[in-house]
């Protein structure tokens, strides 16, 4: 699927050991847009940039391989030759282009690699290289994300990359999300957010967050909303996180903590969180240990008050806690269950009737493998 | 050194798959105690039986192999059969006997073992036996962990288990401390606090938190806090829980984190916590990758305000960080002080005068390995 106003391009600048590394994308209408941003409270200097850019957007830039975080005032700067050049080569405003990037902290951008490779860049912008634009976002990503969507009238591309944080330093989801439809930007505002709750918000690899998370949602400026947009953006998102959550590091197991049950939605999450990041359940998911009590030792140190008596906890369909006690389960069915690459888990707290779920990964020898060994 | 009131035992019921599992210490005269318990909301029988003891101690049986955790008030039932089993052969009062446990969370207590073995356990009872009690507490810890102390009429006993969650659902760390001096309860309460503070609390090993952590200390009672006992307590508790560490399961490393320069301790203690259990910081440092972005990510993320810009961070004393930036630093020497089995790393927030401290390890192959395997 192609939308006739949005073209992508991507090159090899040299900055990943190998493959594209630069990516762009061009609009050939001025498109409004919506971000989220990481809550960490070291951004990233696109974040710092990409904040004070007022008028419609008209390109998008992305590195890979460098994360141009924690480069101080300088980072930023950088950003503003990067546009002054871009808009020069595309003949557009200079306050028309964003930026987002990925990798490696704490160093500058190789200005010369860039700048240098901006003119083929835009040489090469086509319709068709969406697929192309996705790999030149990947860091150690195993695999590209795509995402698109038709619907009517109504089309709507999603990429994303994102698996932890794999090559050493390397870190950051980013994901991009494009439509030619018209929409109303304050209207579109709270769908964006709910959609992003209900998709990357619900993912956790090893519970670390990145100076440069990012989700950019571009479209075209309108005074209403399409019908269908709202469920179309969520579905998309939803399923580019999921994507993000199936290459984690070191997976070998996706895993749907579901808790329900729970007084109010935010002790739901509370609880779906420490589990989810705790070392001792994902390493029993990797060993398929029907290791019980490990998940209540979590779950109890989620700061919620709960009554352990009418906790119960479903490992699939088969009940392993009631009545505040483990239940004599079948072990080997258990075990089965958590050997397949896919299943639940099930807290319900009985207290209430809000729920929260998140999607995890296990905890792996190959994890420890990516992210101990030296950069090269 | 021996204290001649306080004896000491250990057997094997047959919980653990080998070595002695109950350890027993008898109290000549009626003990005065002190008590820490985890914050975890899942709180073992022990905890839950102990709290309700009023009278003087006369002994202290510990299990280990079963936690006895999440296992409803028939746990803590079991803990009455055993005490008044225990108090007919030992002919003390009923109400007079404490217990501690460790080991497989979920489980109830296998009884008819362990009341088969109390009757040669209660023969056992020695002076000599400190190391025997100590060995039995042990779950799959590799090394035992006592630390005595004299000075001048003051002896103080410190005993200690745990190395995170080791054998799958094996949790918990246990430490246990005896003197025969007389002290004031009252007045010991904040001494005892503190050295808790000092201790125990500023050590991670994978950030889990067990249904079981208890620390007891054990003096007789008096009206007054003999010099020096707080500080020569503080000593002994801070080794012991430098043991556990020094224990750390597949440790290859002990990294001592430091935070200063905050506004509050409170503050400082976040920050050292979060990089504490950052899984990427801690792969980093079993890899020896000088990954001062990793630190700085994991420092942005702990819901502290801070300026980057006077943020200063050392690996050993190594200035790594300066003015919002990586310094230049000298990779290679910095990558040298990572691959000894102990530094430091300072973090210098620049803004006030508090600061926290805490000991954690590295994150390895071998902490997969030992939390993934199945229960044999």
């Amino acid at each position: 699927m192609e939308v006739p106003s949005i073209l992508f391009s991507a090159v090899r600048c040299g900055i990943k050991a190998k493959g594209p590394d630069l990516g762009l994308v061009f609009f050939g209408d001025g498109m409004d847009w919506l971000a989220a941003y990481t809550r960490n409270r070291i951004k990233a200097a696109h974040i710092l940039y990409n904040r004070r850019v007022r008028g419609p957007a008209r390109a998008l830039l992305v590195v890979s391989g460098c994360a141009n975080a924690f480069t101080g005032k300088e980072g930023v700067e950088d950003l503003g030759l990067l546009s002054k050049r871009l808009s020069e080569l595309l003949s557009i405003e200079e306050q028309s282009v964003l930026f987002a990037s990925t990798g490696v902290i704490g160093k500058r951008l190789p200005m010369d690699k860039i700048m240098g490779a901006l003119p083929s860049l835009v040489r090469g912008l086509s319709q068709g290289r969406l697929e192309a634009f996705a790999d030149s976002i990947m860091t150690t990503d195993t695999r590209r994300k795509i995402v698109v969507r038709e619907d009517g009238a109504l089309r709507l591309l999603g990429v994303a990359k994102g698996a932890g944080m794999i090559d050493p330093r390397f870190a950051t989801m980013l994901s991009f999300l494009f439509t030619d439809c018209a929409a109303d930007r304050k209207a579109l505002k709270p769908i964006f957010k709910e959609a992003l709750k209900g998709s990357f918000e619900r993912i956790s690899v090893d519970g670390d967050l990145s100076p440069n998370d990012t989700v950019l949602f571009f479209f075209r400026r309108g005074d209403s909303i399409p019908m269908g947009l709202g469920d179309v953006l969520a579905s998309v998102m939803r399923e580019l996180a999921y994507l993000i959550v199936r290459d984690g590091e070191g997976r070998t197991k996706v895993v749907h903590v579901v808790v329900r049950g729970a007084r109010r939605s935010s002790q739901a999450e509370r609880i779906a969180r420490r589990i989810a990041r705790s070392p001792l359940v994902k390493t029993a998911f990797f060993g398929s240990d029907p290791n019980v009590g490990r998940i209540v030792a979590a779950l109890g140190d989620a700061e919620v008050p709960f009554d352990p008596q009418r906790l119960e906890i479903m490992i699939g369909r088969e009940i392993v806690v009631r009545d505040g006690k483990e239940t004599r389960f079948d072990e080997e069915g258990v075990r089965g269950i958590l050997q397949q690459e896919e299943f639940e888990v099930t807290i319900d707290l009985n207290h209430g009737k809000e729920s929260f779920d998140i999607y995890t990964t296990d905890l792996s020898y190959e994890y420890v493998r990516i992210n101990a060994s030296y950069r090269s």
